[in-house]
């Protein structure tokens, strides 16, 4: 535990949570909320900012305050914090969000894109803690896919901020699926939740299920056109796990998220392509592949540990973090600081 | 100038080179001879360890060795230095080219990926420093897509040295043009010189030539099918490049080798389908795009510097470069240093 404690936002296109953090994987104290992103953004601001008084105003046996972490949906430009087109928070283009809270608590914040501090959390609490892995990508695969890349134990954000967007890899050069980024054949196509319960639909016409997890319990239930749908998220996986593998050779690759509750289905044909598809995956798999075991010196891909709770933990463990300026973000990018 | 100078080697699969360097772009001294494959290994390492001692004893003005660096064809191995299946040198697998060469010199050498070390040259004494850039990717578009990453001013290894390895980005994911590597849609397959004949003789039947470089010429004189070839190129150079920009994030990007002189040809292509694929690049793409001028906290795609002589030149770079172990190579792995 430490002698100070944090307070950390998840900011989420659904729920607005705030925390305050002084170790470990519990909160001393946690605040949730819906997003009231109907009534605004100056109402989101308002609400996270009152949370956030709230919890400064309380006294967690005498500490004093660290910092205060934001994880939001991005993508976002930093060092200055503006949201660019974040397809999760329509309207919220061109907002300065680090400016407006800063201006409404009169105190500096940080602030991360959500998958990059759900990742720091995996690395710092998670899988990285439990195995010893200073490196990790971590793909959430949600209503979207989400990204982030830790490497040596930090944020790795990229010259602007916008780093760590697996997501959004080809996987399918010839697909016709149109993704929220604008472009089209993302992994975030084929292996979102959203994904499941299309491919659903063109296996299994009028029969499909509506929810990914339902397309799964038919699939578990012997049902081959659901179980299909899987092999299809896995293999697509594999093409985009390809491109990180070979680039990066990571230690540990760990996929969250709903969808990643389907392991079992989609796995067998995500390392079968990956064997077949990355030269790199071949000469570093695990001697037992697919099993819950890491091994060291191999490439591992496992499933996260944090569940729901990561990107919160996340944005408690940032003004934990070392402040020296890296990750190729330009000169002064932390001068605020 | 360093007051220390060191000894490069770049060992291609045709020519070997040997050089002593003190600082600059420029050699104090070079030795170039055919690569003797079909002697065998043991010849190879012979002639590269009799160069090295000859250079060891010259008298470069009072000079001492700060060490000898090593850029090989891989997969490489790190820490170890062993060869795995390199395509490039066949008969090659599984062989400690490290321990060969520190045997029979009987001291320390540094061993690196060729697309690695030419990558730390770029970013140390090419576009990189021109640019005041930290981070880069340098992809070498020659026989093969050979690929290189500087992070934070060092090469990313990954996790057993395997890292930087963008060739083989699955750009194709229904392609069926086998790769080197085992996969296949390999961006290696779409955007190397061999490719480039290749898919001439798609486009053009029996009139294709036999060369990239003549391709680029019959495009440049007029030939709609030659044309067509490197709208393919520069396509699938932009798929490729979606996955590194959309999770990198970096500030520049080169291309190198030699379809990279088809840049005239490729580019206008390959910016226009990075456009619509990558929405990392449209949110920091340069305000003049394809230009060849930089432009600070943008995403910039540029040609490589330094020619055929980046590799040798990082090769003489590496002795220099800071000992600390991280790119995520486990610990230990410089312990011979």
């Amino acid at each position: 535990m430490n002698e100070r404690y944090s307070i950390g936002v998840d900011l989420g296109a659904t729920n607005l949570r705030i925390a305050a953090y002084c170790g470990g994987t519990e909160f001393l104290d946690t605040i949730s909320m819906p997003t009231r992103l109907n009534e605004g953004r100056d109402c989101v601001v308002r609400d996270m900012c009152d949370a956030i008084q709230s919890l400064t105003e309380k006294n967690y046996g005498g500490r004093a305050l660290e910092g205060i972490g934001i994880g939001t949906p991005g993508p976002l430009e930093l060092p200055e914090g503006i949201l660019r087109l974040p397809p999760n928070l329509p309207r919220w283009d061109g907002f300065n969000l680090r400016q407006a809270v800063e201006t409404k608590l009169g105190r500096p914040v940080e602030i991360e894109g959500d998958a990059n501090v759900a990742a720091l959390a995996e690395q710092k609490l998670g899988a990285g803690r439990e195995y010893g892995v200073d490196s990790l990508c971590v793909l959430t695969l949600g209503s979207g896919v989400g990204s982030g890349l830790i490497l040596d134990g930090e944020i790795w954000h990229g010259s602007t901020g916008m780093g760590g967007e697996g997501g959004h890899i080809v996987v399918n050069s010839g697909g016709s699926a149109p993704c929220g980024c604008g472009g089209n054949g993302c992994l975030e196509q084929y292996a979102s939740a959203s994904a499941v319960v299309r491919i659903a639909r063109q296996h299994m016409d009028g029969a499909a299920p509506a929810t990914s997890r339902e397309v799964a319990l038919l699939a578990r239930a012997g049902d081959a056109r659901a179980a299909l749908v899987f092999e299809d998220v896995g293999r697509s996986l594999a093409i985009g796990l390809t491109g990180l593998i070979n680039t990066l050779n990571l230690p540990l690759y760990l996929l969250g998220g709903g969808v990643s509750q389907a392991w079992d289905l989609f796995a067998p044909s995500m390392f079968r392509e990956l064997s077949s598809r990355s030269y790199v995956y071949r000469l570093t798999q695990p001697d037992n592949v697919g099993a819950a075991k890491f091994e060291p010196h191999k490439t591992n891909i496992m499933t996260a540990q944090l569940g729901s709770t990561a990107g919160l933990l996340g944005a408690c463990l940032l003004p934990f973090q070392q402040k020296a300026p890296r990750s190729g973000l330009r000169e002064g990018s932390l001068a605020h600081q």
